[in-house]
């Protein structure tokens, strides 16, 4: 996999990463894919390839998430977070097209956020029913993420790499947008276009390790067994000769964006120091280390010197013990404020990157050390709004609030420490 | 505060810091103390005076802990964690010996772990017992540290920077082992040689605040009443005249032992970073934000390249949830292990610079990408000895856990991290 990637199109040459296609000896090239951002990387793909060059294709989109629009590629609005029938027409569609391919065509696939669920497309006979009842069954059995995916996938036509299998023999790239941790290929959007590890032996012993064999419907349980006998093909393994036609690029993702913030940091005149892209706990736990760490550059210029600027990416979790409003990068950086107060010459922003934290109209919210005495003067609790998950309310009357309006996309959050 | 410091007699000059100290135009040169670390600090203090060129001198120390034993210097064996009666009459046979000092004198206060409780000296007429109930009264009623310290400096007759105090005109040289988050000089062992910004009023207030004003002893409330009307001396205060004989030096602490180890892993080939020396919150909060750094200097070579040695220090705490038995440390080994399971080329010390973590006799424990697996192999349960706070016996199988015995003294916990 590749990470940092950059198009150049030279005369026929498309370059894309390392890898290099010679466009003018493909005879079409077609786009698909799913995702909130899906309209703008398909617009954005054609306009490098060139319109002309396009001979179709179709990307399901959520609802509303049209602009820019592409010319040649087609957008369905479709149903997020639940999937319908929208999104189920379009895989069908999808997979229709995809048949078609042979080995002188050119595929490329778009995936972003919201993939899998706009991409609905559960293995005939099932139905979307009987595919959401198994996930429901499972997580409130308490099935872990790598269980639920082996299950998922062979219940999918298209997850766990079968959509690349469908494209074969024709050339695929996929272009990912993460939301994943880690960025693991097989998770970003179920995987379409990556090689699935799990079989449906695993899928079967999932489905009894948890006791809900006999719960899920009949369906369901019938093509794993199925499919455990080597009557269904499996989905596509690690070293299948097809994938010799499939890349996967990570065209964005959270350590992409703490590179880029580190090197904006870096023009403004600060040292950065990414810590990681894949920070997780509690939030205001991890929150408190940052601090920690922000102080110690501050009074010893130990990890770095200052000016610094610290950076951290992932997706942290807030453990609700409060009735308030607000999401976790608004706690991370009420919390932050806490373990900082009175701290000279820091500041410390936490944000979303889809421009949406929790159920607020903010991304996210800034502080810095006197952000405390300043909420104290107004009359303000900020351990108080802490203890109750209220970080909302707080940062909109200091107008502390980062507000970006939505940014079609998501790479998870964006954790930036200043000390000046 | 200087935080380096090197002792360095040459001729009849001995140079602790940027200090110079011309022994020779001094008359006499005393020593006193308190703290677990008294013996070897007066041992190794009175070497490089010359033992022939200290007048005299006394240290309380925790029972048991005289070894090695000073010649000139005297040890008294006290109680700690409770004070006790030797504690005190240890205080009061300091507080004679100052009141001798004149300006021709040289002293140095040696203060190490325990020192608050090892040198208790209520203000007369007070007694143990009242300063002990007003304390019990403060902590239940919530209030924090520095409210507790505001009240118990003013109980006291040589805490928040009185020693200092007495010992004027003489020239005061105090050596502090830091025990406290961030080494604040009047925090450790109570101050005794550091300005006190509190006042009377301000000890007053704070028993108002948590309405414990009838609650304290009789002789208590006067006291602090007597002082706000100006009738008792106040603690000496930030910018006092006297303050320019005196000098503190953290000759140990946190940030002291992370340089050192630091050097260490240089010396082994590994790149440092340090990145806090006041880690504190939730441990295996603390040690998930750890192994999220390590592996992503693993997987990308950020915030260093391998191979790195990533280090942090400072006190954590353990919210208990279970019946097991561990400390800290161990804890914070066993989650870094579940964050780190699989990830190859790793290891993570943590570790008491006590020696002790928590009631166990392992100063902590340490693991690699391989620990959770071998523990599955045997039959332990990760996840389960980390939910029920029973570290201990989880490495004292795996034969993981860290045991240094007493190391004497306290620069709370170090965090180290190897990336190979």
């Amino acid at each position: 996999m590749e990470r940092h990637v950059k198009f150049s199109p030279r005369g026929h040459i498309l370059r894309v990463g390392s890898l290099s296609l010679k466009l003018n000896e493909f005879e079409r090239i077609f786009v698909v894919g799913a995702g909130k951002a899906g309209a703008a990387m398909a617009a954005a793909l054609e306009q490098i390839l060139g319109p002309e060059n396009v001979s179709g294709g179709l990307i399901n989109v959520k609802h509303g998430h049209t602009r820019p629009a592409p010319k040649k590629i087609r957008l369905r609005e479709c149903g997020h977070p639940l999937p319908d029938q929208c999104g189920l027409d379009g895989a069908r569609e999808m997979e229709a097209l995809l048949r078609e391919l042979n080995a002188g065509d050119l595929l490329f696939v778009l995936i972003s956020g919201g993939a899998s669920a706009l991409l609905p497309a559960p293995a005939l006979p099932l139905t979307l029913a009987d595919k959401q009842q198994t996930t429901d069954l499972l997580l409130r059995a308490g099935a872990d993420i790598v269980e639920l995916n082996a299950v998922r996938k062979h219940l999918s036509a298209l997850k766990g790499g079968q959509l690349a299998a469908f494209a074969y023999p024709a050339t695929t790239v996929s272009l990912l947008l993460s939301d994943v941790i880690g960025d693991p290929l097989d998770v970003i959007g179920s995987g379409p276009t990556a090689p699935d590890s799990s079989t449906f032996e695993d899928a079967l012993r999932v489905l009894s390790k948890y006791q809900v064999s006999k719960q899920v419907p009949a369906a369901v349980l019938a093509r794993l067994k199925q499919g455990a006998k080597g009557r269904l093909p499996e989905t596509p393994k690690p070293g299948d000769a097809m994938f010799s036609n499939v890349t996967n690029f990570v065209i964005g993702s959270n350590r992409l964006a703490l590179d880029a913030a580190a090197e904006m940091a870096r023009s403004l005149g600060y040292r950065p120091l990414i810590l990681s892209s894949t920070m997780q706990g509690e939030t205001r736990e991890v929150a408190r280390v940052h601090a920690e760490i922000l102080r110690e550059v501050v009074s010893s210029g130990r990890p770095i010197n200052r000016p610094a600027c610290v950076l951290s990416g992932g997706e942290t979790t807030v453990t609700v013990r409060g009735k308030g409003k607000g999401g976790r990068n608004q706690e991370f950086a009420l919390a932050a404020a806490l373990s900082l107060s009175g701290t000279p010459n820091v500041a410390v922003l936490s944000a979303g990157t889809d421009g949406t934290d929790g159920p607020t109209d903010a991304a996210g919210a800034i502080i810095d050390g006197e952000t405390v005495a300043r909420a104290l003067k107004l009359g303000l609790s900020p351990a108080g709004h802490l203890a109750n998950n209220d970080a909302y309310p707080f940062f909109k009357v200091l107008g502390d609030l980062v507000k970006t309006g939505s940014t079609g996309t998501n790479v998870m959050d964006l954790h930036i420490l200043l000390a000046g």
